[in-house]
């Protein structure tokens, strides 16, 4: 395979960066500032890794104006170096290698619409009634169900599942594994056993989304599971039935929504947190990793729970103070606070 | 697509409701109370919601002789709407769209043995020795591996595994993405590398189980994983080997059972709780959502662990102080309580 | 089927046991010690069972040389009972029915590679570039992305997907559902919206490696993310893009590691655990379940964060004077103290 070459001056322009250097260089990839040789782009964003600038073997680095001066190769000055280097990484890539039509192993109903440029892959089943938009590919072993929609230019990298009712926006990117549409869970109690509450509703994606590989995103009960666009989910994330989540707002992998919960813009929701059924969070509110939010966040910010690592030995002695807490709350004279939920 | 029609006269007698209002009135779907249309059936039965039933649009509602004086519309009256609803939302419901018989691209080894009725979709494989129930309905992608049977009635919605030695029982429903007998995570350190532990054992589902999208329950080591009849696992539950799990419990999303515990009958597990190895709960205990359940439990009741959502610089204060909470005991006199495990 | 017969003498010396009984006796399997009957296999390992020892009904029992003289059968003592006992029940084992060769339904592009003695099961997809090395066998619905490797007497029991530039070492085992190689979560916030950046890097699996079912190991963004030789992964758990995990270290179900963390090696992960991003832990850590490790550890030893369970009424109490806890620990007078990150 050939890689794709490009000149400092001609990446220079295109992202309206500032270049110091010789604008005639050619350049065939991107590199970590460590490991670049003389024909990559490094960057430096993260300051811890400025120590390593005296030493970079790169074409060219992406960086702040002030940290061009210290740099021994030409640079790219960017406001957001990694803004920037995101930009130029996306030249270098490979797209899939999908070619437009429908693989002779795939399984297309008579009554799904598939559009002129999309790319249907190896072992896809399309359902009945379900639409393929114009440039979306679909990877190895995906299912388009009952009545889906994936929008154009979307791309279901390879095993996605979407199972009835979903519909995609554009240029939604969903990893493998994912399953978009299974039923909610739903279950009431009648006398001594479970009966199952059928869900009915489906599951709608905008514009721009990402989900991760093998994160679940359920149908609705009644009405729609929403991501507004632009949502990023990580891997192994959990949206339940009829939950919400506002346009710009990113999870990060192993975090969990239960149903009905409505989570605010421009939201970052850390690894592994959870957040309760019927909550609301407003615009702007951050959690960190693995803390459980158990009512609803009004104020934009950063919320916590857990408790700091530590070694076992001293771990397991103030664990076990805990469970006495209250009391020893109550002897140093706090005892006139009541209980909060 | 015509819908389902049904009179709410019909509905009332074929679940014993009592109607207040005109039976021949037609119904052909269920919606929720704020968004219920003239010929939608709507349901109130948590109380925050009662606040809505004065706008209803909806051809009926199903509540609580207490809430029918204020409803402005017909009312379907129930001791529990909520069970009452998931049986009159069932008529609505949209079976799989399957026709029996096998699917040409589907793979069915000589020795397997599917019955008559039953349905297996697109690239289904299904291997040696496997038994594929009457009624039961397999989706595209599914695999049924070496010696599992798939009971009656039961559906496998799209893409499950069932690795080998897996049975289920009948009516059970495996939502996309779920693999059932994968081997337990059984290691043993010699000196200085692991040797794998070889999972000689099975899976067992009791009828009525559903099991939900990308979860996951291993076979056992010696001797079975078992769920009892009725057992309701939500998605991304992760089961290992020679867990039991007693019938009616249900476990909520991202929830996981080390190995050889056992969990009583009506038991309730919360999202992303933990339940560590050869522990054992008795039943209807419940457990809250992200705890970690350490010991056995014996007693039926309510269990939590965890500390409570704060803004992150209230939090980080109060975290620091955990790490020295044996001292701060010590110091009010709570020294003479010994640490518990 | 016809079971594997093996007698008791050819089983001690074949690993190297001390045999007390008749070395002519015959025996078709393994069983736990409260199961097993008079063809099976059994061994005591943990204390906890030893009572079961006097009630044995197996030909012979696996156990250390203490436990020998209460032994009422035969017995093959041996210093580690259960590394001895999964040596044996190996033999017992049924190998994967894998017909060398590539399944008709499979789909292999031509320029991939498919060493000879390697199987590909039904619907196995293996895109360009891929190679599949001698005797490496992939169940059904395998997918090899582009440039992939599965090296030789590798496993891939069943719908595994290896997204692209993944590179298996020798006999690694993967479970249903894992998905490797895809992107990591890498977004940069570009005034009011996400923008993407693209995932360059691979996946390098060492020799001897085990990954669970829906298990998700993501590419690097730059550079690979890597398990040495000899890691152990549970079912469901989730590997960001570049971290790297060092030889012989085990990770139970559901744990998470973020972005270019470092795990050493002989490190044990408890279930459900998470570590942060860019972090390192020591060689010889183990982290306890669920806990949340936010600093690097730099020496081996246990380490655990979180509360102990309690009954909820009680918890509840303890847990709402926990947000107090900086104002408790200053009125004891340990204010002197600075809170710690």
């Amino acid at each position: 395979m050939t890689r794709a070459l490009h000149t400092l001056g001609a990446i220079a322009e295109r992202f309206g960066l500032e270049l110091r250097g010789d604008p005639a260089l050619d350049v065939d990839g991107v590199d970590t500032l460590a490991q670049a040789g003389p024909t990559r782009i490094a960057f430096l964003a993260n300051p811890r890794y400025r120590a390593q600038l005296a030493g970079a073997g790169a074409a060219a680095v992406v960086l702040r104006a002030a940290d061009a001066d210290a740099c021994p190769r030409a640079c790219l000055v960017a406001p957001d170096p990694y803004v920037a280097f995101a930009k130029i990484a996306a030249l270098f890539e490979r797209g899939p290698a999908a070619d437009p039509g429908v693989h002779p192993s795939a399984i297309v109903a008579s009554t799904a619409r598939v559009e002129v440029g999309a790319s249907i892959g190896p072992c896809c089943v399309v359902e009945d009634g379900a639409v393929v938009e114009a440039g979306a590919v679909l990877g190895p072993h995906c299912v388009v169900g009952r009545d889906c929609r994936v929008g154009a230019h979307s791309r279901l990298v390879a095993r996605v599942t979407l199972v009835q009712d979903v519909r995609l926006g554009k240029r939604v990117l969903v990893h493998p594994g994912a399953v978009l549409g299974a039923d909610g869970f739903g279950i009431a109690f009648e006398h001594d056993h479970w009966i199952k509450v059928p869900q009915l509703g489906g599951v709608v994606v905008g514009d721009d989304c990402e989900i991760g590989a093998n994160t679940t995103i359920d149908r609705g009960a009644l009405g729609d599971t929403v991501l507004e666009e632009d949502v990023r989910l990580d891997n192994q994330i959990q949206i339940a039935h009829n939950v919400r989540i506002g346009a710009h707002s990113a999870l990060a992998g192993c975090a969990a929504v239960a149903g009905s919960a409505t989570i605010g813009r421009y939201c970052l929701i850390g690894g592994g947190a959870g957040i309760l059924g019927h909550l609301s969070l407003a615009d702007r509110v951050t959690v960190t990793a693995m803390s459980l939010v158990t009512h609803s966040i009004r104020e934009p910010g950063e919320y916590s729970s857990g408790t700091p690592i530590q070694p076992n030995r001293q771990w397991r002695r103030n664990a076990a103070r805990f469970k006495h807490l209250d009391e020893i709350a109550r002897r140093v004279g706090a005892a006139h606070k009541e209980p909060e939920s």
